[in-house]
This record gives C-alpha cells, structure tokens and sequence, in this order.
C-alpha cells in the first residue's frame, strides 16, 4: 500500500482578510513541508474567511478571490513549495454552464459564485471542486450566495486516489461527496463547521459512516476560531476505512495535523472522466501516479485530548469573545458588574478570553443594591485581577425623576438605563468594547431593560440558559481547583438567589417560574421548536407553559436589537431563529 | 366568448391571525356574492399573512393552516356561498413525493410546507396550487420554508380554463407560469410582493408580457399593509391577452376589484391530465364546462389613479408605520422633536398614519440647542396638533458630568443617550412606541449615536437617505397646499442647514460629505453593490469614495441592533443586505 503523509491545517482565518489569510496559508504549507508531508489540505473558504454572506454578491470580492488562488499557487512554486499538493478552500467564479442541469424553477441565483477547493501543485490550479450541498437552514443562507457544483473530482497522488469534499456534502445523503469516494482511497473534507454543544460526537460518528459507506480513510479538517454569532472549534479528524478514529486535532486552537497513512493504490476500475457516476460528472487529475518513497520514519498519529461538555461550551466561549475583540480592532472590554452571577461569569470569561489588564468592570450601586452585590463585584476582581471602578448612580437618577415622576416598571427599567449611559460614556471615552451579560433565559422571556442591562457590542451569553451559566461557573473554577489555581467566581455569586436589585427584595422568581422549569420549558419551545401541547406533553404545567410561551413571542422586539454573541446551542437568538415580530400566532392548547 | 366575473381581494391579513384572515376572506366572498361575481381570488398566503418566516417550521402553525383551509370550504358553503369559486392562498403540508423529482444535491429542507393556492367550491377543495419558484433573495428566505410545487393546475369555469401561479413564478423565465397558461384563457397570479420604488411599472411590464407570452388574460391580485420591515402596496391589476392594462385596484388600501372579463372557450387541445407540460405535471378540474347566463348589466372595469413618484413612497411610508402599530396592539407613538427636518418628517407622518391625538412628541433643549430648534418643534406642533411636552436634559447631563468629565465625542453621545432614556421612560410610562427618526443616510455612515437617537421599537425613515426626506417633506406640503390644507412642515425646518446640535455651531456637513453627494455614492456603493473602483468611475472623487465606503462598512455593527423600518427602495438595512460584522474586506481602488 502507498504512503501519503498528510498535513491538515485547522486555521482561524479572518473574513475578508484574502491577503493575510493567504500569508497563513503560504506559512503552513512552509510547516507541511517542513514535516515532509505530500499534501497539505485546509478547512473550507479558508482565504476568504466563513461566512462571508451578501459580500458573496460584490464582483470586487468575487474577483480578488479568483485573484488570490492564482497568487497562492505561484507563490508556492516561487517559495520552492511546488512538490507540495495543496488543496485549498476559497470563492470563485462559477464555471460556464453550471447552471445547465437544475431545474429552472428552484430559482438559483444567476451568476453567483461558487464555494470552492482547488487543487494547487507546481504552481498551478489543477483541479477545482465546487460544493455541491448549499445548506440553506439554521444559520446557514449558502443557496442565497453561491452555485451548487455538479462535478465529482478525483485527484491522483502518490498512487492513491483521492477525492474532495466540502462540509455539507458529506452530511446530506444520497448520490455525493461518500459515493464520489467509493472508489477513492482517501476523502478530504475541507468544512467550516460552527460549534454545537456535543457536536463533535455527531461530526465523528457521521464521518466514520460516510468512511465505511465509501471503504475509504477520510480526513475533515475544520476551521477554528470566532465569526460574528458562529465559533469553529476545529476538532479536525482522521477516521481510516473501518470508521476508527486515527487522529484528532484540539479543540479551539489552530494546529497541524501531520501524520502517515497507508492508502489502497489506484485501480482502473474507476468511473472514466467525463463519465457520469451517481448523476454527478466525474473529473479526474492525474498528479503523481508512482507511490512516494516510504518515510524514514513514520509519524505515530495524534489524538488530541477533548474538553468535557462543559469545559467546550466554556472555551467556545472564550474563543468567540476573544476574536469577536481582535477581528475587530479593539484592545480592552467593559461591562457592568453587578454582583450578580450573570456578569460575574462574563467577568471571568473575558479575563481567560484577553488577561485581567484588558478587562474593566464598573459597579453602579443604587439605593436597592445589596451589600453582597458590591462586595461580591470587588471579590471578583480581587481574585482576577480585573480592574473595577465604582459609580454610584443616584445622583442622575434622581435628577431624571425630578424631570419624570416615573414609577413602577418604568422606574426599574430607568436604573437600568442609567447604568448603561455610564457604561457607553466610559466606552466612547477610552475605546471599550461594551459586553452585555444577559443569559438566554432572559433573552428568551424579555426579562431585561432594553438600552439598559441589553447594551453591549457583544454579547457572551447569550445563549447560555440560566441553568447553565451556574454549571459554567461551578466548572470554571472546579478547572482552576484541578490546576492548583484560584477559582475566579466567588461561590456567593453562585449560591444566592438571582435578583436584578431594581427594588427592594426583589427576585427573579416574582417574575419567572423557577430557572430550572423555566429552561426546560425553553429548550422544547424554542431549540426542539414544539408546539405548546406538546411541551405540556413533556410532563410541564399548561398555564406555566402558556405563560412561557407567550413571553417568548413578545420579546422578539427585544431580541431584535441585541448585541450579538457566540451560538453554542442547537438553536440560538440570531439568523438561527428567524421569527417575525408582527405575529398573532399564539400557541393553543 | 364565455364571461367571467371576476372578484380581486386586494386585502391586509395579520401574520399568524388565522381566524382573523378567515373571517376577512368570508367577508369578501359575501361582498363578491353581492357583486355577482363567479371568482373570487386572494392574495398569497392570505390565511397566514405573509411573510411568515420560521413559522413555517412549526408543525402546529402548519396544521392549523390546513384547518382552517377545510373550515373555510364548509364556511362558505354553510353560508350559502358554494357556488363561488374562491382561490385562497394559504400554508400548507407538502404533497407525497413532492421532493421526488428535484436532485438531491440542493438540501430542499425535508418536511417543508408548501406555499400553496387552493380552490373551494360547493364546500370542497377542489384543487390545489403549490408555489413552483421559491425566491431566496433579498428580503425572501423561500427556499428555506417551502417546499417547491411541480403541478400545473388548470380549472375550468363557466367553461373557462383558468390557470393558476403564485406571484415569483411569473418573475422567473423558463417553463413555468406563463407557459402553464400557454393553452389557457385566463392566468390567475396570487402574489406578496412588497413595495419598492417605481416596482409598480416593471409588475405591469412583466404582467403584460406573461400575457402576451400565454395569450391570455391575466390577473394579479396583492397584498396591501404593513409586516415588520416590508409595505405590500396592494396594486391588484388585470391585463387582457395583448398585455392592456384593464383595471387596477388603488395603491395602499384594501380593495374588492370586480370585473367582467370575455375569455376564450376551454378548447380540447389542453395538454391532458397526467401529462407532462414544459416538465411539469398537468393537473385538470372542471368546475363548471357551461358558459355562465351573459350578466344583466356589464361592469365597467375600474383603474385607479397611482400616487405620483414621490406621493407614493409617502403613502408607503404612512402605511408602513400604521400598520406596525396597530397590530402590534400599541395606540400612540413617541418621539423626540429636535426641530430638524427628520423629526419633523417623522411627526408629519405619524400623524398621516393614526392621527394627532396619538401622537407625542418632546423636545429635549440643551445647552448647544438653537432658538429655531425649538420653535420648529413648536410650529410643527402647531400646525399638525400633535401633543409637545418640552423635558430640558441640563440637571441630568450635568449630573452624569460630574460623576464621568466625558469630552469629545463621547459628551456628544452622552446629550443623545440622555434623551434617549427620557423618551424610553416616557414610553415604558405612558405605554407609548417609541419612534427612531434616523435616515438612511445615517445609517449607512453610521452618523447617530447607538442607544441615543437610534432607541426606538419602529424606525419610520430608516430606508429614506437626507436628500429624499427634503423631498418628501416638501411633496407633502405640496400636496396640503393643493388639498386646500394647512402644510404640516414648517418651511424653516426644511431651508436650514442639517445639524446634531451636540456642540456649538455644529453642523453634518462637518463630518460628512454634501448629502446631495453622498446619497448618490451610497446608491451606488448600498443600493447597486458597485465596487469602490465602479463608483469612482461614475465621476466621484476617490478620496471621497474611499471615506464613504469606509464609514458604511464599520456602521454595520450599529445598523444590527437598529428597529426594523419599512423597506421603501431596491437595498434597505435589514434583511435585504445580510453582511457581517467582523470583515476585514476593504474595497482598494
């Protein structure tokens, strides 16, 4: 059997970027090189950055893309890499008559460009595989923004046959990307696949069936890094013929992946070029037919540790905080601290995501505020390191109620409002990034005060129910106890019960059903998307659940305006659920 | 020649009101009884309202859907209306093997309803339409709800063949509407389609042509009213089988066109049922194959009179903010009145759209504000009625002052942030929405301050750049003056130069460019996605192109948590123009 040594290159590429994400490509092809691998393959649109939505419909970017795949390629040959295969994801122009086989109905957007790999080696494009599954749900509007391709590419190296993938293709059955491999002996998947709770699991047991359906290894190899609302946690993998897990990349961290593997040669009973396989129209690419000499030594694959449940949801965290912060040119974040558990775990991400000298938190204490709030916010920033200012609010709040008399739920939402005017003028003066620290509980039910406890420019948990971000916080600092460190949340931020101390005594529990029924009730309506009958089906009480239910539909206005913030979840509060505001439709029990 | 009377129910449902929309098509169809019609036809969707975005995932709001499809059948028959022929749009579930014959590479979501147009008669569902093209597009995710159609549904009545399509299948050329009515006599459109600018010509060009294409007579019934961000202005229109404009329903209000309409005979040279026509299945019912008795007294068709260019973005305008008011169940609007000609705009049209009694305006005087900003609020007050309470912010921004000694931008901001909790505690009071005034122009540029001037749950001229609200302004003093009536503008707050007044003499035209100049940049760069280097070759300054382009991109994070606003030009901010926030992607020249 031949050998191919394999580098795989998980990347965290900036959007738009073409040129520095170019210079990252260029950089590991040096390190595969370096390694002695033969092939070099990264994740999806990794010059370009994913997703990269309606920028798919500018003709400048569409053409500095192209531009881009022709630059790298003769860079790689002028930086003595042209032995090397490269197979690299990236936009391009659609080819002339893509269109022909579809179904003129479907209404496939007229010269849109396509989400493409292309196969790099002595300087030269020699292949290019265009992906076929556009998927168009969740978070995902790939048949808005690009041509589906309808070509098979098998690209022969070193004896063995190779054929390429892109993401969606290999999680869509039917005739694709694992028939296109039935007779390959390796299938590369470039993906940008975004960060779910447990869906590292879901990506291994798909991709070890796509392998025993085709009797061929298969390598993904997946983006890392924070994109607006989407965090890619990479956990690139090797699974071999049988479906075995061979190697695996870390979660949340740009790696190399290098490693050998013994590959079945190439027969000729593969389907011609040019010849329809599946009803799809096979190309095939002939780069080196002879095996490469055997490796001095052989490389023993590694098998990256993974993160329990809780440590990924919390580093996916970190990760979407942290780019969301650089990606955008700021240096330092700020957010209200209340004392509460909510911005305390916000605290505590943010100095993980960019180190205490980069984090500020302010303390707004009112007359409603308790002493633990204070005490508890200074406990935080003593244990991390954070620098914290305290503003009393009450003097502008006075002001503005000798202006307005405002009582009730206007007087509590007022308090609110003050602090966050602090917080933007604190931000507008010395070039904070603003962080909101509202949970999904309160996303989902409108429990916070628009323009006040909602500003931020990012929103960190935001899709972390209630119940979760005390999980999150207990984890975080078991994690630190493990590592012999201080455990950064103190345990009273975590053991009283929640209360948005905007009158006296007051709890969540006046307003909310319980946070452990509330989120329950949340998960079926809004993640599982069930009807009202069904989640009273579920064991849950009818009026508790109509209550829930329609909280949820009024608050899309809120929704509506809030800060963005990294999906961890099934369903987030963003392009994941697109709801109208303007809607009568109440579930009926 | 047979003839038709036809019905056209130009109506505005409630998104997920089903009962409620039930009721209104009853209502019509006793109203076409009394006309003496044959035909009665509704817009699309019109059981559900439209568009209904991810309700179109739940299996409950779909199967209420269908419900209500059945009840209405035995309505109209218990009711004595059975001999009508009513064709409703409605959701609905998807036929077996409607995925059967589309590859499977395109991930046509599975389970997907249908957005579909069924005929009742004699208190049955006769037959049943289901949307072929499914537009992805600009503000329409269709692709992403529906399962696409592959029926051709010919009907026949009063010896009639009426052909049935659903408003984007007369937008796409190839085998589709237009050819399904090749052999038919009369094309039945039920259409969604949301305003823009001047769409009402091209829909009469593409109507005309689908005639003329079939040979047949066609008629196009639509929606009228307000959804979130879209304004559906109705403009129902017939053409006869040379493409002549017949009739037409008037813009921005709900209509009953009835018309008598001599059709040619159903002839035995119709594909036969089963076969397939330019691909698609032909489906046949014959309702009735007899000639209907020639009417009493012929209809004399009616054909509206169309507001003027800019009459008619008015109109949409007023339409836009009505309609989310009213079924979003508030009774009164806020704002605040600077006395600047946005504002001013704002207030004239909220009084166009509920009347002065339910609107409120405050004017927030400062330190920097000028004499004339405050009498224009007051003279705008004055001459449209509406209630203006004047709140000086000094005591609160100088309290926050004291605690924050903000300078620069960051005071400017904080006047705008004061007011703006003076207007949301204002509302959260009083149970006013709050009207954002920002144009287009400052959206795009990112010239407002976030939380300040941008608060508000609807935002009237979001979709209106400068130079436009000036026209507006004075179109609809214009248009008093001709009505006899008094111009609700006063003539200062349109002359003046434009200005924040957050510091002495400020004014726009420091921070950006002529607003003649960068409108015309920003339709270039927003509305036609020209690249920097195509707008320069339309006679701009490249320094100047540079600047605006610039500014439009880094204002994406503000325009993400900007209130929805009605869609009045070809791009507007919001669903229409879906660009991420972090993106590196510079346009170079």
């Amino acid at each position: 059997m031949p050998t191919l040594r394999l580098a795989l290159a998980q990347m965290n590429p900036v959007v738009g970027d073409i040129d520095g994400n170019l210079e990252a490509v260029v950089e590991r092809a040096h390190a595969a090189r370096a390694a002695g691998a033969h092939v070099l393959v990264t994740p999806e649109m990794v010059l370009n950055g994913y997703p990269i939505e309606d920028l798919a419909y500018r003709a400048t970017f569409i053409a500095a893309s192209r531009a881009a795949v022709e630059r790298l390629a003769a860079r790689l040959a002028d930086e003595g890499l042209g032995d090397l295969v490269v197979i690299v994801g990236h936009l391009d122009t659609a080819k002339t008559g893509a269109l022909a086989s579809l179904p003129d109905r479907l209404g496939v957007p007229k010269n849109a460009p396509t989400n493409s790999a292309s196969v790099i080696t002595g300087g030269k494009i020699v292949a290019r595989y265009d992906k076929h599954h556009l998927p168009n749900y969740g978070v995902f509007d790939e048949f808005r923004h690009f041509t589906p391709g309808d070509e098979t590419q098998i690209v022969q190296v070193g004896g063995v046959d190779v054929a390429v993938a892109i993401c969606e293709d290999i999680w869509q059955d039917g005739p694709s990307a694992a028939a296109d491999a039935a007779e390959a002996g390796l299938l590369v998947v470039l993906n940008g696949s975004p960060y779910e709770a447990a869906k590292d699991d879901v990506r291994l047991d798909l991709c070890a069936r796509r392998a025993r359906e085709g009797q061929c290894a298969l390598a993904y190899v997946n983006l890392v890094g924070g994109q607006d609302e989407l965090v890619f946690d990479g956990d690139t993998i090797v699974v071999d013929s049988g479906g075995e897990l061979i190697a695996r990349s870390p979660q949340f961290e740009e790696d190399l992946l290098v490693l050998d593997l013994d590959l079945p040669a190439a027969t000729a009973s593969m389907p011609a070029p040019g010849t329809r396989f599946h009803g799809l129209r096979v190309e095939r690419t002939v780069v080196s037919a002879e095996p490469f000499p055997e490796p001095a030594e052989r490389l023993l694959p590694k098998v990256a540790e993974r993160w329990d449940d809780l440590g990924e949801r919390y580093q996916a965290l970190v990760l979407g905080l942290r780019d969301y912060v650089r990606k955008n040119g700021f240096s330092s974040v700020l957010m209200g601290l209340s004392g509460g558990i909510d911005s305390t775990l916000v605290g505590a991400i943010a100095v993980d995501a960019l180190g205490a000298d980069r984090v500020f938190g302010v303390s707004n204490p009112s007359a409603w505020s308790t002493e633990h709030s204070k005490s508890d916010a200074v406990e935080l920033a003593r244990r991390t390191g954070l620098a914290l200012d305290t503003v009393a609010i009450a003097s502008v709040f006075d002001a503005y109620q000798e202006l307005l008399h405002l009582d009730g739920l206007a007087e509590e939402n007022l308090q609110a409002r003050v602090r966050a005017v602090i917080w933007m003028g604190l931000s507008n003066q010395h070039g904070h990034l603003v962080l909101a620290c509202g949970n999904k509980s309160e996303l989902a039910t409108g429990y916070s005060t628009i323009y006040g406890d909602a500003v931020g420019g990012y929103a960190p948990i935001k899709d972390v129910p209630k119940t979760l971000v005390w999980e999150l916080s207990r984890w975080r600092n078991a994690w630190a106890e493990r590592r012999g460190e201080t455990p950064p949340i103190p345990e009273n931020a975590i053991a009283k019960p929640p209360s948005a101390e905007l009158r006296p005594g007051q709890l969540d529990t006046d307003s909310l059903p319980p946070y452990e029924v509330l989120d329950a009730v949340l998960d079926a309506y809004v993640e599982r998307d069930l009807g009202a009958a069904e989640v009273v089906a579920e064991g849950f009480d009818p009026a508790l659940v109509e209550r829930v239910v329609t909280l949820v539909d009024r608050a899309e206005y809120k929704r509506r305006q809030y800060p963005p913030g990294p999906k961890i979840s099934r369903r987030n509060f963003g392009r994941d659920r697109r709801v109208p505001i303007t809607t009568r439709w109440r579930e009926s029990l």
